[in-house]
């Protein structure tokens, strides 16, 4: 099922990291006069649509940084707030350098590197990714990223580009995500993929559906389940 | 002189490893009926002509392990070896995937850590530095290396390109490195940059000039006393 499985790659926000809880924490500290659960989801939102058009060519190639401060620059208009300076906006964009990880993320990421090479596949780009990986000592071998492969997922190049990488067929790579559409678009490529429970994600105001899909070669409840189920 | 500088970046085969020294042994272990120094010599010599090759254009975009391997298979033949099988070669080929830490390397980039971002900067892919980092107990932040810029040093776009990651200016990365050439494009660039003595880098029967050259901003006899000048 997953023995031949050599590298295991993981998704980072709201996988690894909990985006909703950290970008709501920041928002606070900042005494923004704002939902700060609206705020946060809001954020969140707009990436989607923002990589779209990366990838449908409106934008040239631009790394996430940009495409969070062009996002944060129109919510902030929307929720009325308009006291910040150039600094305070720099700070509050790099509120995704500094995300906190769920409590099993750095137990179970050290664990399933005791047996496997552990790397990021995320659409954060590189200096984002190093920065929070500091912050939330996240002990990655290696940081890669959408910015490697100048391609965002669900793009194929990327799952393709983790085995190119380590010079692996993709049946030797195991994606490690919170959400299914991740993971269908790796299972499409040839990749093992790996669920994993993430049913906060969105703040305790709305939770997620977490149910399994048989389709995935693993479902677990946190990161150190999946060590447990790898025998880590 | 290097207070502004946010992130350090370094040079890998014979700064940070002993490529020469781990080679021998490999070659030693296998048993192979040759002078492993001189073996080892030629396997790195056919590097930079290999690099070159990929860099005129006359090579596609080529990744070092490849290069490695073109390079071994004419060094077997040029040293009378033609007993091996493709396992062996290939076993043979991810020596440098295996690359010992010089004795002061693992301690010096824990402490330089401590206070700055570290990544690679090299030639070598980013499969193989993440296997050597696993094996050496390197804790890189970041693996940078040729293969996320297309390009080999010392074409200015892989000293700018850590720059470029990190979104700093050139003046805020040093390149830490025991070959001049290489500081030498990267202050080109505007880098700060730090010259490590690695006497024996070709091995103790061919000492290497380490004489300081002033244009550096640091010269540094190990890691950990560049760890120490830097107050790490």
């Amino acid at each position: 099922m997953d023995g031949a499985v050599k590298v295991l790659a993981f998704d980072v926000f709201g996988t690894v990291v909990d985006w909703h809880g950290s970008v709501v924490r920041e928002v606070q500290a900042m005494e923004l006069d704002v939902d700060a659960d609206a705020f946060a989801l809001a954020w969140r939102a707009g990436y989607a649509p923002a990589m779209q058009r990366v990838m449908s060519g409106e934008l040239g190639w631009t790394l996430i940084d940009e495409l969070h401060r062009m996002i944060l620059d129109q919510i902030l208009e929307a929720f009325g707030v308009t006291h910040l300076n150039e600094a305070e906006k720099r700070h509050l964009n790099r509120a995704w350098h500094r995300l906190d990880p769920w409590p099993d993320s750095v137990e179970g990421l050290k664990r399933l590197k005791t047996r496997y090479p552990i790397c990021t596949l995320s659409n954060g780009n590189i200096g984002l990714l190093t920065h929070m990986a500091r912050h939330a000592g996240l002990p990655w071998d290696c940081i890669l990223s959408a910015e490697v492969f100048r391609r965002y997922k669900p793009h194929p190049d990327t799952y393709l580009g983790v085995a190119r990488v380590f010079d692996l067929a993709p049946e030797e790579v195991m994606l490690v995500a919170a959400h299914q559409d991740d993971l269908d678009a790796a299972r499409a490529c040839g990749l093992r993929t790996a669920y994993i429970e993430r049913p906060l994600e969105f703040g305790t105001n709305h939770p997620k559906d977490v149910a399994p899909n048989p389709a995935n070669t693993r479902h677990a409840t946190s990161l150190t389940d999946l060590a447990r189920q790898l025998g880590c």
